[in-house]
């Protein structure tokens, strides 16, 4: 937790909010705060900038905020993502948050599982707990959007072309002739596969809607890996 | 597992192999293999290709090998990490191996916790594990070396500047004043610090073996994800 992110609920006047839970036990166990001393923090989709300890005790902590700072530049993609298997989907969310990428959407493939979309890590709780982790990672305070879309076919008919309008629209897929293009100058969307990838019908659909194939190389990733090597090469200026 | 990574001793003549454990829970359970059907393999330092399966049973599976295809280019970096906290630290080395990095150096640094250094993930036979699980992912077969350094001082002063040699050497730093270079046509040499980052006399000391500090923009990025981002980064040509 490089930034403590702060929610509307956390805020007792427009200067000065409280922390409780694992923001309090990061300032006491990590950061080994005690009162005067400054924390970087950063209002939910605000601005940025310091909270000073004012009291710190068991239950809670009050900080004095000065925020002036704004957030680093959001990156301008949509990822489309077959929902990853669940013990990955934290970490890919994490890292999706801590690369400022700010609208993602979770679609079904042949090849993702049914118990996939059971995950107890697609609750609103959850997914909010998890982007905030990769948001006080990177210090970014702009929540994310994730979009739940367990229908193929009627995502990609009847959604995507509206979705791609406007943007360089990409699917990654091993095998295919054109490479993934690097530093793009405008906005991008990019359409990331299961384990497995893809089915070639799936690919004809995407590239229906709008989308370019291209590899990534020789090598399968692990989605986990695939999603900041793309995004570093598609956007290495805004990174 | 994109592909099963054969060992000397899985060899029982130069063109056949048995496999046991978990390769053959794999072809049993994942590709659902029975005699007849071909599976990519690769020898390990060696040349990639198929498997025609023999016989499989419940001990082991005999492959006839056919093998004439080079594995993917290497990356030619050296990567030099601040030991990662154990729980990401495998994740790291099978992120490394899947993405083409062969020569790993694990060092000391202020802010690794010497418990790290106690992880069984830094045995031999764990070594060799979780970085065969990354070749395998990738579809490469050639093994990276990885060399552990406990002090940070004898290792900078004694052994860095002779490593640094003829590559472009790099340290990853939040808050220097040069962005991290892009697509290189040259060998490197890059340097990650713990979380936290490395101190001040650290990056001096890095600096005068002849690394040039560079940062990677505002966000703080985890190890996990700083390794492809830097490595995408630097070699969008490679991957």
């Amino acid at each position: 937790m490089n930034l403590a992110l702060l929610l509307d609920e956390d805020f007792v006047s427009p200067d000065r909010a409280r922390l409780q839970g694992r923001r309090l036990q990061h300032l006491k166990t990590v950061l080994k705060a005690s009162a005067g001393d400054r924390i970087p923090v950063g209002r939910v989709n605000g601005l940025m900038g310091y909270g000073e300890v004012l009291k710190l005790n068991d239950s809670e902590a009050e900080l004095q905020l000065t925020l002036e700072t704004p957030p680093p530049a959001a990156l301008p993609l949509t990822l489309i993502l077959a929902m990853p298997r669940p013990k990955m989907f934290r970490r890919v969310l994490q890292t999706c948050a801590s690369l400022g990428v700010k609208d993602i959407w979770l679609i079904n493939s042949y090849k993702v599982e049914k118990s996939f979309w059971q995950t107890p890590w697609l609750s609103d709780d959850n997914l909010r707990e998890n982007l905030t982790l990769g948001l006080e990672q990177s210090k970014d305070t702009v929540m994310p959007q994730v979009h739940i879309r367990k229908l193929f076919k009627p995502f990609v008919e009847d959604e995507l072309p509206a979705l791609l309008e406007g943007k360089r629209a990409l699917v990654a897929h091993p095998g295919m002739a054109a490479p993934c293009p690097t530093h793009l100058n405008e906005s991008a969307a990019l359409c990331i596969g299961p384990e497995g990838g893809f089915t070639d019908y799936e690919v004809g659909k995407l590239e229906e809607a709008g989308c370019q194939s291209v590899h990534l190389g020789p090598r399968i990733l692990r989605v986990e890996t695939a999603v900041p090597v793309l995004v570093s090469r598609l956007f290495d200026a805004c990174l």
